[in-house]
C-alpha cells in the first residue's frame, strides 16, 4: 500500500492552489511531476560533481563520469538488462525509437521487407517507421483492433505468416486506452519468423515491473519524465548482439574510435550511440527517480494504480452521457473519455477552473482516434501521488461541465 | 570589469576543496560550472509550473509552455535571431549539427557536390559531414592551417572556386587552439558561390557577443552546458527560408501535422524539428544562464577573458620546456600546451592533486592533433569565475610536474 498522503509531501508542485483550488493532477501520462528527492539529487550533483564525462582525469571529471555510469547501472537493473552496456541514454522514448529506426531499420531493410506496427502506437512509434518504410521501400502493416478494442492477434499472425516481416514496433501500453499489450507473446511470435521487436515502454515503465530478459525484447524505449525523472533524458535498451553490429545514429565526439580527415571508425557500445556531451544531470535525476520508485516497490505502484483505476472506472461509469474508451482490462491507470457532445478542450478548460488537470486532444495518436471515430478525447491519468479524492473531484467537476453546457439542470 | 570574487559565490561547486586544496577549475571549455541562480530557476519551474508542453489546456500545461517558449525568445535575443521561430532546441551542438547534416545535407547534396570543413573542427562538425559525404557521394574538402596556425584562406578560396561547394561547416572558435575564426568573411565568400554555411559556435557563444544577422550565418549551433546552462540542452539557429523547406530529422509526436496509417505531414517550424517531449526544464535553465551572462554583459565577459588570457600567456611562456599551441591572437580564453616530454595525462593527474583541473587528451580534435604532431595536449580554459590566482596555481603546479618528472631539481 502506498502512503499517498506522505508521497504528496514530496511534490511541492502539488501543494499549490490553481485557480484558487488545490491541484488534482491527472495528467501524468503526458508528464509526471518530480519529487524533491530528484531535484535535490540534481542540485547536489551540480554542487559537488559536475564536469564533462569520459574525457577528464581530474577529480570533478571522475565524479561526473561515476555519477553518469552509476545511473546507467541503475537503469539496467531497473529493467533487468544483462549488463549496463545494453543501455543507451537518449533524450527520451522518441529519440530512442528514432535511433533504432535510423541505425537499425535504415541499414537492415530493403524493398519488399515488412514492418508491423499497431493502431495503439503513439506517433513516436509510428511516424519513424512510416519514414523508414518510405526510404527503404519496405512495406508497413498496421495491426488493427477487435470490436472490443484489443489488438487483433489473428491479423498480427497473418502479417507474420507473409514471411517478409523484419521489424515489429509495438507499444507495451497504449497512451490513450491504457490497454496493456501482451508483448511477451507478440515478441515470441515475431521471433519465430525472425523479426526483431522494438517495444515502446513509455507508458509502461512508470507503472509496471519491466523485465527485458523475460520479455525477450530486442529493443525497448523509455522516457524519464513520465516516471518521476527530469525532462530531456530517457533510454534505449538493446540486445548486445544487435547494438554491437549497428551503425551509429548521431555523429560527433565520444562516439568515435579514430578520426582522420576523410573517415572515422566507431567506439564500442554504448558510447557509439551517445555522440556529444550527454545529459549528465538528466541521467543523475533519472537514477534518483528510479531509486524513489524502487523504494516504493513497483508492485505496490501497480497495485495502487489498479485500485485507483477500479474506483475511477466505477465512479465515472455512473456519470450520465460519458463514453469511456477501450477495454476495462488489462490497463494502466488512465481513462480516456468523452462526455455528451462537449468538446474535450471545453471540458478540460472547465475542469482546470476547478483545479483538475486532465489532457484533451488526440494524444499523439491520430490513427487510433480515427478508429474511435472521434477527433479528440479527454484523458485522466493516475500516478503514485493521486488518491480517491482526486477522482471524486474529477467526477464532481464533470457534473459542473454538464450543467455549464446545458446537459443537466440543477 | 567582472567581480570574480562575487561571481565565485554563485558557484557552490567552486567552494569545495579537492584533494585538500581549493579548486582551480580550468576546464570550462569541456563543460562550464552552473550558478545557483540557474539551479534555482529549474527547481522553481518544477515546484510551480511543470507539465508537458503544447498539448494541455490546463494551468500547469500553460505555464510550462510559456516557460519553454519564453526560453526560446531569450535564446533568439541572445544571438539576435530575427524571430524565435529561428531557434530549434536540441540536446546540444552535436545534435544541432546532426540535424542540419541529416535534414539539410542528406536531402540537398548529390554526387560531385562539395562540403568544406576545416582542420579546426571538433569531431562534432567533422564526422557528420564525413558520413553525409559518404551517403550522398559528395566530396569533403579540408581547409588546413598556415604555418602560423591560422586557417589557410587561399586554400579555402580555391575550394570555393571549384564551383561545386554546397555546404561550408566551420567553427567560430577552435576548442583546442582557441583561435577565433573570421567567420563573417568566410560566410560572405561562401555565399558568393551559393554555399550554405553552418557555424559551430559551441566555443564562442559562451565567450563572445554573437549576432547571427551580422554574421549572415545560415545555421549556427550552440550547447547550453558550456555557457552556464544545464546539460542536455542547446540550440540550432537557422534562417527561416532554409528551415521552412527542410524535411524533419527525428520523427514522432509534436512535429507532425496530420498522421494517417501510412503517411504523415509535418508541423510548422520549429515544432517540425522538435519530436517528442523536449527538454523543457533544460530550456528554462538555459534561459536563466543567458540571463546571468546578459546581466554580466557579454562585452565584460570577453574583456575579462582577454585579460586573463594575456596574464596566463605571459606567465606560462616563462615556464621552461612549455610548448603552447596556436597563434596568440585572436583567441578565446584557453591555452593548449605540452611541457617537456611529459604525457598530458600525467600532467593533469599531478595538477589534480594540487586542486587544478585541466583537460588532457585530443579534445575531440584528432586531425588537428595529427597536424600539431602530438597525440594529446593539456588544455587550460578560463571563464567568468576564474582569476589570476587560478593561473598562478596552474603555473606553480606545473613546476611540481617538472620536479616530479625530473626536468628540474630544487
Amino acid at each position: 500500500m502506498l502512503d499517498v498522503k506522505q508521497i504528496k509531501q514530496d511534490f511541492p508542485v502539488l501543494q499549490q492552489k490553481v485557480n484558487g483550488k488545490p491541484i488534482a493532477y491527472l495528467d501524468s501520462a503526458a508528464s509526471a511531476q518530480i519529487p524533491r528527492q530528484v531535484v535535490e539529487a540534481m542540485s547536489q550533483y551540480y554542487a559537488t560533481s559536475h564536469a564533462n564525462v569520459h574525457r577528464g582525469v581530474h577529480t570533478l571529471g571522475e565524479r561526473a563520469t561515476s555519477a553518469y555510469e552509476e545511473a546507467r547501472e541503475k537503469v539496467a537493473r531497473f529493467v533487468n538488462a544483462p549488463v549496463p552496456q545494453n543501455i543507451v541514454f537518449t533524450r527520451g522514448t522518441t529519440e530512442a525509437i528514432n535511433l533504432v529506426a535510423y541505425a537499425y531499420g535504415l541499414h537492415n531493410l530493403k524493398e519488399g521487407d515488412g514492418i508491423v506496427v499497431t493502431l495503439l502506437e503513439h506517433h513516436s512509434n509510428l511516424v519513424p517507421w512510416q519514414q523508414i518504410a518510405k526510404l527503404t521501400k519496405a512495406k508497413l502493416y498496421m495491426v488493427e483492433l477487435t470490436a472490443e478494442g484489443h489488438l487483433d492477434r489473428e491479423q498480427y499472425r497473418s502479417f507474420l505468416k507473409q514471411g517478409n516481416i523484419k521489424i515489429v514496433a509495438v507499444s507495451y501500453a497504449s497512451n490513450v486506452l491504457g490497454t496493456i499489450v501482451p508483448v511477451k507473446d507478440l515478441i515470441a511470435e515475431a521471433h519465430a519468423v525472425g523479426a526483431v521487436v522494438i517495444v515502446d515502454a513509455a507508458q509502461s515503465a512508470p507503472h509496471l515491473r519491466i523485465d527485458v530478459q523475460d520479455l525477450d525484447a530486442d529493443f525497448l524505449a523509455v522516457s524519464g519524465h513520465k516516471m518521476l525523472g527530469p525532462t530531456g533524458i530517457g533510454f534505449l535498451y538493446g540486445k548486445g548482439k544487435l547494438l554491437d553490429v549497428m551503425e551509429p545514429f548521431q555523429l560527433g565526439g565520444s562516439m568515435i574510435g579514430l578520426v582522420d580527415y576523410y573517415e572515422s571508425n566507431w567506439a564500442e557500445v554504448p558510447a557509439r550511440f551517445e555522440a556529444g556531451t550527454p545529459n549528465i544531470v538528466g541521467a543523475v535525476g533519472l537514477a534518483a527517480a528510479i531509486g524513489y520508485l524502487t523504494d516504493l516497490g513497483m508492485d505496490n505502484v501497480r497495485k495502487h494504480e489498479e485500485d485507483l483505476l477500479a474506483y475511477a472506472w466505477d465512479r465515472l461509469d455512473q456519470v450520465e452521457g460519458i463514453q469511456m474508451y477501450g477495454p476495462r482490462e488489462p490497463r494502466t491507470g488512465l481513462i480516456a473519455f468523452n462526455i455528451d457532445d462537449t468538446h474535450p478542450h471545453d471540458v478540460s478548460t472547465v475542469l482546470d477552473a476547478e483545479g483538475v488537470a486532465v489532457r484533451a486532444g488526440h494524444h499523439c495518436a491520430q490513427p487510433l482516434h480515427k478508429w474511435l471515430r472521434v477527433a479528440a478525447t479527454n484523458r485522466a491519468s493516475f500516478y503514485i501521488y493521486n488518491d480517491e479524492q482526486d477522482i471524486d473531484r474529477l467526477v464532481t467537476s464533470l457534473q459542473k461541465v454538464k450543467e455549464l453546457f446545458g446537459y443537466v439542470t440543477r
